[in-house]
């Protein structure tokens, strides 16, 4: 059995952790770190969790992650990176939650973080944590940079079609739509229930820090820069994230060899499926699952493929893919604890 | 006092209109009528309106209608078609929520709703109801054909900058999140609450009957076809659509020439109100009421501007359009009974 | 045209003052305060009331309520009861929505809110604002308590029967439930929207502050002290109470007895409506409007009366009721500004 | 590995079935069967469980479940009574999830659903399925009747209770709240989002055909009959049911002893969890899991205790009780498939 800690283990990222490990079977909780519920049980702090997850959360420090072969760590942006460093030295694997690891080129992350990098040379180590592109990488990697949530549904509808030269790389836009969870567990009046439900709204408008990380990904694709055009909206539900994504059809390029670039490029893929033709996946049909739903149809009127992704924000967009790079480094089945459907409803 | 019909005043639509109607004060209700709910009253079947709106819904006939001064004519596509000649022949002037007389070519009607059209020499004299593009002719009509609610959202914000040619014709996205009161009223096992709620989907992609609704109005703007990308989703509340839309700039088009645009346009209109630069409209804000708003932004890295527009989809998107459309017509001031903010939440 | 102050604007019940008195007709907007948002247009903060409601908040001081014919009151517990004698030195009447003015009994104030009573010599001139129950003396007053919107579900229905005997004064259970809003507008993890989403609680369980508000009204219906269960629950909405009553009935009591019992007390009411036999209500039905709905049934097999009764909390169980009292107050009619029906959706 | 089917299989008790028993283990699952969908793939009809559940849907006939170890009858009152005998004939053991054999008092069956029973001889050979209460019996029983969603919620809390002699037998008061999900897969206006959604309303006040189910396990713990007052609730969400109960305390009777005859009869029980004193469950954190949890007070102020439980109703409240039905009659671990934690949000 190995053991694992969970830094941060609070937000919403972090009870999701706790649900997926609590039927993982290959890795007991080690430490559970919280600065605000430090001193708690856990099911005293998440009562879903009690009888079926044990332990206190403590106080963070370095020193309660020795000795575990892994560690999660849910810190915030900017945090992440002056902890992290400590982490790796004690000898742990760390799969880390922020975007201090994502970002290669440093110049971006210091352009849309507007920071400078506490710990550049850990970022060259880093693997972007997405399995489906580079799973052998993850295997052997000492920190994985869990990717962010709005990147996994892009990216994944998006790479095989800029390799195989299907799509025109400057006409991307992607229109994501998430639940309230992906903001994460604050009190913020923007996020009151009131100020939620019944309501729909963009945000983030050509601004959003997701944007480079899905770019770096698709340019390695395409083989050369690739800007996007990433609009997110939230969605008065709590989990799923919807990416409707708009590209031109190069000359010849059709809706059945858009087909089978994905088909190849995902091919035994675990956690990919693929909805039939004129079919289009939905937020609920992959909630509290690993899996990652695409539809996909060209529009012969505009010459325009629109690409439809779903997944849980919380599960492959955070938590799952976690576990899933966990299973990878620790050498464990890759779907160990990811197997079940979603709960649908 | 005017009096008007409502035809078909059961759905969510006709729910709306005696809702405007019970505060408008200048026009009484006379013929109510409903196939399912004949010989019921108002407040029986809406217990909303009890002891505010009085009245019996009755079976349809055109006799009904007779010496009304408006029809709101409330059925479904092809059957308004149907009836629609019948209370013109009457002397009524009718205001039409259904898609029979928006489009002017004939065969783009049938290509879309699969059936040949039942009364041709009707429709070019319809006038299409959106007030802000056809106030004069909407005065004179005796027929007008109220919009959809998707080309609303969508043609309010593209036309002037069509019109200005400050974006390209045809790298239009209309990316539309509707609230699930724009489904009808109906049993249906895909609206069943279980089968909406925290749920979120795509649906008509590349296929919905709005499409060409947008691009006849459109293409008169850009004095050419325009074909345009329209996908429409669900989105898990009762009320609003909030569309965003992504257009290339034309060379030297900048955020402010567009914002500009806008403005000089519809200058003067009491139902459109810009955000805040920076600031996007939410669906909630026009919630209840008939104003639609609007936010804009250049994205200076792709080239791409995006406009979010919001409406309630049964107020500025159907029943408040038709209000301000009988207004109109009727000689009354265009705002009466319309003035009230939204409910918000 | 009468001119009224708001004091405390930017909350759940401020908004829907602004919005109802925003089409009422017979008051003015005087000063507007908010420590919150001072300095900034209504239409900035509320972007619903953008181009309709127009004004500044402003921080509050009593000063700018001089001159005003109605202060309406918006503060919490315990700051109200410091502000609101200032306000009636300087001549204003004032509707207050605090519970500092509600409980004639000092030492029950004392003991549920856990304070003394700063002002205690302005209770005794205080009126309990429900106008069903206190009418005249509403008109006369300088100073309503506006009730709790729990309470005002509750006393409506039970305070005729007790009154006629039909019911055990000791037997009373008032099960309430509550959408989000009656929370109050403020950032609160526990008031989030995924941690109020999907979710069904109870809440002060046996010990929330409107039952001895309700116990005080009902107390004297009957003649003497009344103790009643009174537990109120969160529901996943944003606007609405239902309050579900069970009451054995007394020796020789009968369903019909007790429908009359209610018919006759609230004779002419303009906002109470009954729901036909077998009928009960539901929050959509009154959502924005003043009314309250009513149903009743005696289940024979227990003995015990069931009673259903739904509210809007924002309106007729706060800003609702108090422009009801304002009208009172200032000699307008009663149902001025408020006689348009509920949204229901 | 047993083999199971599932009758009626594509509602949602069905569909929680299924996602139950596709991380259960111990169970292969032999025929589904389904009027509506017979011919599709489970992934094509739930893509939820698209490339985990494989199996098509088959018209239902009793001999489709020959050799199977167990039967999970999904079937609707009335429809059961007249399939399940032949089930059984053809030697499976079968879990029932309707009324038709919950009831052993033929004349209550009769009164409350209106009909004759067609196969009264295996009513008495069925146990009603509550292992907190009738494990042994489960164990041994060829046919057991799944208990009522709102049943469960409503006994378990009152039963200690009752045979404790700790409350008045005729002052139960059950204030039921359902998520939406209990009322069935059906299209239904009045199940419709928009019918639902920002709505609260109790139904069946009175009336409520799982009254005697309530009634009967009461009375069998009370030692005589037990009569109750039982109103449902729809709430605005998916999945849940609180249930918030009254009844006075007898002479003597406290906070403390009611917790402890509780704690005391409910005891190794593995899904019975007990709120720490002051706390009171919500639905969410039961939500996905098989778990019930039990608050409790007793209001010294009235002398009647308040108990709150809360469950999944598709999970503890019907195919989560059945698996483990399913497990103690097969042998297997009673908790078997059913010790992971609710998904919470």
């Amino acid at each position: 059995m190995f053991r694992a800690a969970v830094v941060g283990a609070t937000g919403y990222t972090g009870f999701e952790l706790l649900r997926l490990l609590a039927s993982h079977g290959g890795v007991a909780l080690g430490a559970l770190t919280s600065e605000t519920y430090a001193g708690k049980e856990a099911g005293e702090v998440f009562p879903a969790l009690a009888s079926v997850v044990r332990g206190k959360f403590q106080k963070f420090e370095p020193s309660l992650c020795e000795g575990m072969d892994l560690v999660f760590c849910c810190l915030p942006h900017r945090v992440a990176m002056t902890s992290v460093p400590d982490l790796l030295e004690r000898g742990a694997r760390v799969v880390d939650f922020s975007a201090d690891f994502r970002l290669q080129d440093l110049s971006v992350y210091e352009a849309w973080y507007k920071t400078s990098h506490a710990c550049p040379e850990r970022v060259s180590q880093a693997v972007y944590g997405l399995p489906e592109l580079h799973r052998e990488r993850i295997r052997k990697a000492r920190l994985v940079a869990n990717p962010g949530c709005y990147p996994t549904g892009a990216i994944v509808a998006l790479y095989p079609l800029l390799k195989s030269r299907l799509i025109r790389p400057s006409s991307i836009v992607i229109d994501a739509k998430s639940g309230v969870s992906g903001a994460g567990r604050k009190a913020d009046l923007e996020l009151q229930f009131c100020e939620v439900n019944e309501r729909f709204r963009a945000y983030g408008v050509a601004t959003h820090r997701h944007t480079p990380e899905i770019e770096q990904e698709l340019s390695a694709a395409a083989g050369g820069p690739v800007r996007v055009s990433f609009t997110p909206h939230l969605v008065p539900m709590t989990r799923g994230i919807l990416s409707t994504i708009y590209a031109d059809a190069q000359p010849g390029a059709t809706a059945g060899r858009a087909r089978q670039a994905l088909r190849d490029f995902y091919d035994g893929e675990p956690f990919i499926r693929f909805m039939p033709e004129g079919a289009f996946p939905d937020v609920s049909q992959v909630a509290g699952s690993n899996f990652l739903d695409i539809g996909l149809t060209l529009d012969e009127r505009t010459g325009r493929y629109v690409l439809v992704t779903a997944i849980d924000n919380l599960v492959k967009g955070a938590s799952g893919a976690a576990v899933q790079n966990m299973n990878l480094m620790l050498g464990l089945p890759e779907t160990q604890g990811l197997a079940h459907p979603g709960f649908w409803m």
